[in-house]
């Protein structure tokens, strides 16, 4: 941690700071130059927690150094970590396609999808029980109804089954039939049900936030860790920015990022990025190439009649031929897909 | 809502798409021009809620031309509400500020910033017990024991209190104390919770979400009205933009939108907008000038030590300083402080 | 200056850091963490502007602590300076309204909305004969007619006249005429122009990107004071952000950090930031409050048949009705309007 | 082009919008809704260019259907172009990679890097001799020396040569020594500047500006190609978002988005989207992988040293392990690298 000082600082306010930092155990460094005077702080910077230092006399402002992440950060877990969700296993060399509709509609549907994405290459089932909707009248889900109909779905194929979250009690619901928990962006800061699933040891798959910086949704995972479940798996859904020419825009840069301060497995939604079909095929071969561990991908029996993002799914012989597609990339970027 | 149809669309794709409008009892308009084709459709939109018409062959996209929230909608409730928080009445011709604490530390604390707050001016309480944090490893707050310092600081002052709630279990305990619930910038779309506390009739200050339009603001408005409770109070905190010399980019423009949107009454919290106590005097009178029904102010009986947010809290005397700068300009916009 | 290590640092990386720096003639200071080490640089960074210290082996990032402006920065020239325009003083205890149409149209159109502003209280028209514009298709002024027209127009009234520059060639005609020089948005970083208009002594009026960061933007008023020129004003016009409901974002806040940062007059262009008339009264009045030096208003005679802008310019009557409720303001804040 | 009536207008008000959209030649349909009535026009608009329908009594909004550059336009020209420099192709089956420093900084630099990049695979040499940088005390480029130096370069080894331009008399200068001119991201809507490139017929690079919309970015194309130069070639670059971990946000989708849009080529510039060296290789890939027509990339025979961008530039044995590694994906997406 930095401590710059204003221009105008005096002695006293130096030593004032030096003397709380050194009273709370840490080391100091005093650089005087002409235009400007910092110090230094050595050692926990937690023991200052309680010190708002940016308020003593004399100081401009705090420049952090160090992440404030541990369990999720490369630095201190060099080697990369795979999540185990039954046989499946995301990460390592292995490139994992997670499919099904964005929102489960009947039996029918999801057993239908089911046996169409193994048929194709995925190797884990998705569906959405719990939808949050912007619109208060727009279709909420069949929550515990479709949870069991993707539980028979994952019976009747063996694929896992992942399933977004979206409150403690859809938690204590969704960890009787779920294999994998989905966090969804607009709540990857919902910190509350980050420690509740942190409680449990089902892998999470956690989306970036909307608004969500690297370093936030980084420590969005050390709650869900710093809790006891290390079992966490990312996922780039696009950001907000101001284009409009797609939903969201997805950051691909991020999965380098990731790969370089984080060891957790990290996979791209191409889907809810750009909200339109036609660009999923370009981007999943984007992803694919950058390095991610996966994908996630909206498939519908028939999106036409899809009761929540419909324009943004993939009818099954669309993704067939894109899980096709995908083989030769997987093989150039040395994965098993 | 508008239909736009692609450049080549042929007669038998129009008449589908006028088919399927119409069948669910709604009225289309066609418009061929050289360039594009677009069908009018007149009608209740819900009802093709479970058609994805942007799939049918030949349509390029969908206008839609109505907000879809209705009950905050001011073209349906033409006049400006107000909300009455026990005695004290937010909106119409008041300008009520809201001051204390980011988090309750002490029944000591809060008590002494209580009687300081309304000594100046202010006439309700603030105080966080719930304190969602980007970091674990952060204080998160004194939960039920600080709801119950606040409680005896309502007793010792008068103050209404207002506090931020982050779950179903925080409102349970909350809503034995509380006056008014708030729903923090990180939970605007925690849809669940919105309907909870729609159930109650507990009158509701909602922060805009970081990366929320005004229209998803107004859209999670309706989710809490339209559970049976009106009593919504909006407030403007800042969006996250590229800028990095404010924590957040202080939409102020947000003010007159609502005013012209929405009935329901906006305050506008410029300590979490700008995260620096520097910048709170002016931003608040900018607040006051523009239309705003009111502040949220942080005040600490000394921030250099407090656990939370100390860099953009008040001491007292500032923010009685504060108070008495904004009442001539609460004079000359006719309001009452 | 701050050099942060690698974790992984080793001792003789850190000596060829150190040792590239003290080579240049600066001083460091090192300080080793059980987490990090750091190298605290002291003395003037551009002698080390060859060097890419972030490409030596062990080296993390640099951390700078220092801004790059010097003549703009408030640190190096601590009183609030004023620009004179002819007679008009902006800055200090004037608050100035610039205002005018959005496009030159006629002698006619100038003429009369130069009496009408005048008559209002207005102390300098702006018009613009250069026209930088979306689509090649739409009008793209008058040029060197124009600029005659508004000449006329001060003679007739004896306001100084503003416009828009966006050319070495447009500068070289508008120098004849004009009393100040406007940068509009979209060439805020057009260095190559900055520094033209930095080697004249004609005023300028320089207006903040749509994306620009506020050190950004005193970076390029740094471009134009470099050259010669420190007769800058700066303009804040709204930025870019996701937010689609207003056509630009205004950034209020940069008012109170521009007063923090730099000794430069500051105004507002609420109608720019805004693209909609209705929000201009407001925001003009957020800007008087918040400590702008002024504003710069499209004032059209007949705003329905502007050939630029029209749907945010003011009438003559609003635009009369504006200045009659900001007076009271401005005595508040103490400024002369 | 569809207008959007308020809830409360009246006949006449809906009369006058239909006459005076008549009037000028166009045809109207009206759609009267419970809730909404909207007038559909038909017709070429730029007729109406010079009515502020927006202003008209009654009416809310104007939502515009179609886009506003037609030359650009692949609706209007369906198949994908090509722009040949010199012998190279740009477009259709050819993967074109362009390389070199950021600054051209020394005759010796030029030409060893030019030897360089021509072995490992690039076709085209870029190097910057007007360079516009955010302060005004940095390196700020050789001009004309240094585009003779990158003369001499193309003399060497055949490769055709991009500069940058960023005034007219940078234009007349390089105009003698340039196959092809690049406009930056900061001049994207520098419109003069396009214009006057639109002149000649000397191919052009268009980078997007940091927070240029791709429909503003496509207008920026139509200004040159309006002027009768077609030979655009676009280039994505990054746009600013709040996310600071990488200098930009590369936007991916945008390149699908433009394969859809328009016909013109697209490439990809990893190194200033990112800012950072350890992600130009990925995103190299994932730009490749998305349908991209190819790559610019930072190529400095000691990075270390570089005047200009140091630490996104690659040393040449990184480039030509990137290009070995990237000639398989051209391979899988059939194309010529």
């Amino acid at each position: 941690m930095i401590i710059v000082m204003k221009p105008d600082v005096n002695k006293q306010q130096i030593n004032n700071v030096i003397s709380l930092v050194e009273n709370h155990g840490l080391k100091t460094h005093l650089s005087c130059g002409d235009q400007v005077t910092i110090i230094g702080v050595v050692g926990d910077k937690s023991k200052l927690s309680k010190c708002n230092i940016e308020l003593l006399g004399g100081v401009e402002k705090i420049v952090p150094v160090t992440e404030s992440y541990k369990l999720a950060n490369k630095k201190f877990h060099t080697t990369s970590s795979t999540v185990k969700v039954r046989d499946v296993v995301i990460g390592g060399d292995q490139f994992t396609i997670m499919a099904g509709p964005c929102a489960i509609e009947s039996e029918k549907q999801i057993i239908e999808t089911a046996h169409a994405i193994k048929k194709s290459g995925a190797t884990m089932l998705r569906g959405g029980a719990y939808k949050p909707r912007t619109s208060p009248y727009s279709f909420q889900g069949l929550e515990e109804e479709g949870l069991k109909y993707m539980a028979t779905a994952r019976e009747e194929t063996g694929l896992p089954i992942v399933c977004e979250v979206i409150s403690l009690q859809s938690v204590e619901t969704a960890y009787k039939y779920v294999d994998m928990f989905q966090i969804g962006a607009r709540n990857m800061q919902n910190f509350y049900l980050l420690k509740e699933i942190g409680k449990t040891k089902t892998p999470v798959l956690l989306k970036r936030g909307l608004s969500a910086t690297i370093d936030e949704w980084l420590n969005a995972a050390e709650y869900i860790m710093s809790e006891g479940n290390e079992n966490v798996v990312l996922c780039e859904r696009g950001i907000r920015t101001f284009e409009t020419a797609t939903r969201n825009t997805l950051d691909i840069s991020a999965i380098p990022i990731i790969k370089q301060k984080s060891h957790l497995p990290v996979i791209v939604d191409p889907c809810h990025a750009t909200g339109k079909r036609a660009y999923v095929n370009p981007l999943s071969k984007a992803s694919i190439a950058v390095g991610a561990d996966g994908l996630m991908i909206e498939v519908h029996p028939n999106p036409s009649v899809a009761l929540s993002d419909g324009p943004q799914s993939l009818p099954p012989d669309e993704f067939d031929k894109l899980c096709n597609e995908l083989r030769p990339f997987s093989k150039l970027v040395g994965k098993n897909l």
